[in-house]
């Protein structure tokens, strides 16, 4: 993945007061490993019911880390003391479904009906993977997996429907078994894969060529395995075209005081 | 627990048919083995955001299994040709917090606005226990489970907090891994017990007086074992008096189309 800094601190706290005040404003992979980092959206109250039930219909690529009441900015539950604000080190802003933004901080932008949702992310996963002794090509290239939109509809709310996306990796199928084991600790961060084996099942018709991210080369005996992808939620939020609406920048993730542990099942 | 009429038909749906008519308005329990039911709260939209956000924070004691659009009687994703209005034996009707009616149908009191909640409910978990081989008790007696407010306090919503409520079953000590292990497969029907042993690190002086239900005899080599209790929502959402508000009468639950299997974590 892109930047490592090896000598940024590794407390999800100190990392955020370096993002708070413009000193960092890179991709967060590597960061503060063990953390659980987040996906943040933002929306107006107006749509925040629908899609709160969005995310509750949908859990694998929707899991809920920590959802905020309207106009608070500081994630009392996973993280006392951040500001969603400025603690991230890249924000997206959009207005009626185009981006017209893209700044290190949001405090001019905030409003007392803005409702903060953050969602888990595949780093979570991929450190159980890789913990566990499965390789994950992307980790070891500094590249992003490769993702895919899919035949695979979510279980549409009020306004917000559409496909799921899900991200990609080669697996040996000696490890499937153990793959689907440590996902599936951790169901707020995509959990279990969605799917494994023909990419055509899915609706996928070219494994070379990734909707989103990059393509992942195969090694003999790897089997695509697919999992539920976090671009998810935002690629359905932006579909309903929202008047205004504000992401994460792609890899700029909110860094949580959530240890990956918290969020595991067993 | 209380009536078991053999002679009924065991699906889910032949079962509502004849609650949806008026010809049974008894407690569920004990009906359609192997299928989920839910525990039922009604509310205006006014509140449903905030009550939505509590059922997030607080996924213990608020599992939700589904969460219906304002003014939809169909629980589409878990009970399609449902209708929430008829389909269960008993409701309990509240005006400003309190109790001003028990109908067996709430056709009459349907408005555009309400918002309807299912969460899970512990047959669900006491029937996966029983099927491992851990007795129960209120099972084998026709009795219902202990219940306490504790001092755990709920992660507060918008409106709404208070006190987890818990459930109580009395486990040989043999057993209590067993017990962890089988219902936590079960995390949307509170899953995992909360405490194991010790009722006063709780807030429980005496395990003789439950606040609800049934007081359980303890057999040597029994310890008190407590999960979170699908009281909790119902007692929360009352504690903060909303205008209106709909909830299915003590044991008279929705029973869904889900099987117990489609709940499972793993």
């Amino acid at each position: 993945m892109a930047t490592i800094t090896r000598s940024l601190p590794n407390m999800p706290t100190e990392i955020r007061k370096i993002i708070r005040v413009g000193e960092y404003a890179d991709v967060t992979s590597a960061l503060a490993p063990g953390y659980v980092q987040a996906n943040l959206v933002i929306l107006p109250k107006e749509q925040a019911f629908d899609f709160l039930l969005f995310c509750q219909r949908n859990p694998k690529p929707c899991p809920l880390i920590e959802v905020m009441e309207p106009g608070v900015v500081e994630p009392k539950i996973t993280s006392p003391g951040a500001d969603i604000r400025s603690d991230l080190p890249k924000y997206r802003v959009f207005r009626n479904g185009e981006m017209v933004e893209e700044p290190t901080d949001i405090s001019h932008l905030w409003r007392k009906d803005l409702v903060t949702f953050l969602l888990g992310c595949s780093f979570t996963f991929e450190k159980a993977m890789v913990d566990a002794g499965i390789p994950l090509w992307h980790w070891e290239h500094a590249k992003n997996v490769a993702m895919w939109r899919t035949n695979i509809a979510c279980t549409p709310a009020g306004a917000f429907h559409g496909p799921t996306v899900v991200s990609m990796r080669p697996i040996h199928h000696k490890q499937i078994v153990r793959a689907v084991q440590v996902t599936s600790r951790f169901p707020n961060a995509h959990g279990a894969p969605l799917h494994i084996g023909n990419p055509e099942a899915i609706g996928i018709k070219d494994i070379t060529k990734p909707d989103y991210g990059d393509e992942q080369p195969f090694n003999p005996g790897q089997v695509p395995v697919f999992w539920a992808c976090g671009v998810t939620p935002q690629a359905v939020a932006l579909q309903s075209k929202p008047p205004f609406m504000i992401t994460h920048s792609p890899g700029h993730m909110f860094i949580t005081n959530m240890r990956d542990a918290d969020l595991a099942a067993l």
